[in-house]
């Protein structure tokens, strides 16, 4: 390894520079590729809402200018003096996170998305005490505790969605112990989330139900997704008969909306996992849980061990996702498609196949 | 066994006429003791919360008359043909429920507490059409599923609270895998089922903490019931001290309260027991549990397997319930004392001890 001065690589990211959200060219630099960092030539980059939330500083929260993306696929082009795990040319992902202390009970546990003082792999403070940007660039430099190894045979720009999307689908399902055939599942809301949800529940062997506010997205759905049944959830009598019949729901709807008509359709001992970061308040009455020892709960993407274990998963089954491949010029119609929930199911920027100097 | 006319029995209970909820003697026959019944002459009987919801029709679904009492502890006087578990003269326990329908996926499992045709001890049809009625009589007649052997060396008048209030509390440390010592548990509310919760978990080896609204139960929580520590929630500077240090809370509170102060408290994957019907919508933001994947559940008394390891737990750990016995005529202001929580922690009636006719 050579001098820092050589080492110290000047970038192009696509970056949010205000709270229109708009992306344009951005230059910096990455910091030197430390003793157990891995440095990543970016191939793919998934668009996800967070994207929005956080360009658009909807959560009150950002910093710019910003480089979001955080469904990172790319090849490895140099590595730590004690990174072992990898070497030049692996295929790998990098999500939603980049640090953790490594100190807490989360961290000791490898559960390391629950650290109270994890850090984001764009729009946080990494422990060098600079920003961090994500995956709308030309390369990152991350600790090889948060890359994950692509396995042979997921194709690259199929992986990039599985690393937040797919993650956060199927954390819940192995933890909460929903990943053995013949449960029944619901999946409340059809979005890049959802549509994930409902492959990786039926790879499971689940029967798998879409619950949506209309009639709109039934075909899609049942024919395409191959999805088990499709509730509407305005119809009353639809929803009676469907009472007492999930062993969970997964609820990916990130806007208000009552629990108790799902609450409902849980058997004893039924779960309803939420998954949109949601401010307004949720309500519920105690009798809804009590009287069938059912759980409100969420989680929040994965574990770096879950992903390893999701990626292999999906393999082994042969999930893919839905994407609208786009290249980078396309990105700010991307994000404005993707608000008006206008993509089947998630846009896959090709980074390394597009222009990203003025 | 003789002839049915024989075998009816006439006899006198304490029954609420009205909603008022006055109780005053009535006389009325029970069934025959059929082939899996137990005729129970009644020794103590506890008086328990519900019992005044349910004789004054709070919940708005009472007939009357209404013989109360479902802390049921008696002696057995009778079997039926089929009864083997039970002879004459044995001491057993009677509780909320009477009755289910064996059929379905809750009673196959033994937690028949949530088949929706539980049958209540009182306030209830009979699968013979006639009204059940509860423990503030001279006898009851119960099929043996839902009888309990009470474990020699168990006071009788100890055991009736713990056939509600403290299987409350115990189902769900059992059923959630929080019966391991070193655990840290808050009990939210110090009534009689939250009294029961400081006992129980203390003798499971946990760290307890009373939560309380005010300093006024600090040194009965401590001194008397042994807890660990006791936290007002209205202080904010010590309850911001305890956040993310707990595994569990058993919220024993029957009103609404918010709960998110209470979400922060638990630690990543804690769980928020809600024991308290209250019919006003509960609330909290989908991050208070998605960063910690914490739980909002909730559970309603036990199973019968249940109540008979819970007597035995009991027993074994040498747990008293603080108990104030009154005799019959006395109920009326027993019943009056507890709407205004004026009981450390549990009325109980001697009912053999007690004249029941006019």
């Amino acid at each position: 390894m050579g001098s820092i001065e050589t080492e110290k690589k000047t970038i192009v990211g696509w970056a949010a520079r205000d709270p229109s959200g708009f992306l344009s060219p951005y230059t910096y630099t990455l910091r030197d590729t430390g003793p157990e960092d891995v440095l990543i030539k970016i191939l793919y980059c998934g668009v996800c809402h967070t994207d929005i939330h956080q360009s658009k500083n909807h959560l009150g929260m950002s910093n710019y200018p910003m480089v979001p993306g955080h469904e990172v696929v790319g090849e490895v082009m140099e590595v730590g003096s004690t990174v072992t795990k990898y070497k030049t040319g692996d295929l790998v992902g990098v999500g939603v996170l980049v640090g953790s202390c490594r100190d807490c009970y989360p961290c000791k546990s490898n559960i390391e998305q629950y650290c109270a003082k994890r850090i984001w792999s764009y729009n946080d403070v990494y422990t060098d005490g600079k920003p961090t940007q994500g995956g709308f660039a030309e390369s990152m430099v991350v600790d090889q505790k948060f890359v994950v190894g692509i396995p042979e045979g997921l194709a690259p720009e199929q992986a990039a969605p599985l690393l937040c999307a797919g993650l956060t689908v199927y954390s819940p399902l192995r933890h909460f112990g929903l990943m053995r055939s013949g449960l029944r599942g619901g999946i409340l809301g059809l979005g890049g989330v959802g549509h994930m949800g409902v492959k990786i529940a039926k790879a499971m062997g689940h029967h798998v139900t879409v619950i949506s506010s209309s009639d709109r997205k039934r075909e899609e759905a049942m024919e395409h997704l191959g999805a088990d049944a499709y509730l509407v959830s305005s119809d009353a009598e639809e929803m009676q008969r469907a009472v007492d019949s999930m062993d969970y729901i997964l609820d990916t709807v990130p806007v208000h909306h009552p629990l108790e008509p799902y609450l409902a359709l849980l058997r004893v001992d039924g779960r309803l996992v939420m998954m949109g970061v949601i401010g307004t308040p949720m309500q519920f009455v105690s009798p809804m849980v009590m009287l069938g020892r059912k759980s409100i709960t969420g989680t929040f993407i994965g574990s770096m061990d879950e992903t390893a274990e999701m990626l292999e998963f999906c393999k082994d089954k042969e999930i893919t996702s839905k994407i609208e491949m786009v290249k980078m010029d396309y990105v700010n119609k991307a994000l404005e498609r993707l608000e008006k929930n206008d993509v089947r199911y998630r846009f896959v920027v090709d980074v390394a196949g597009s222009k990203l100097h003025d």
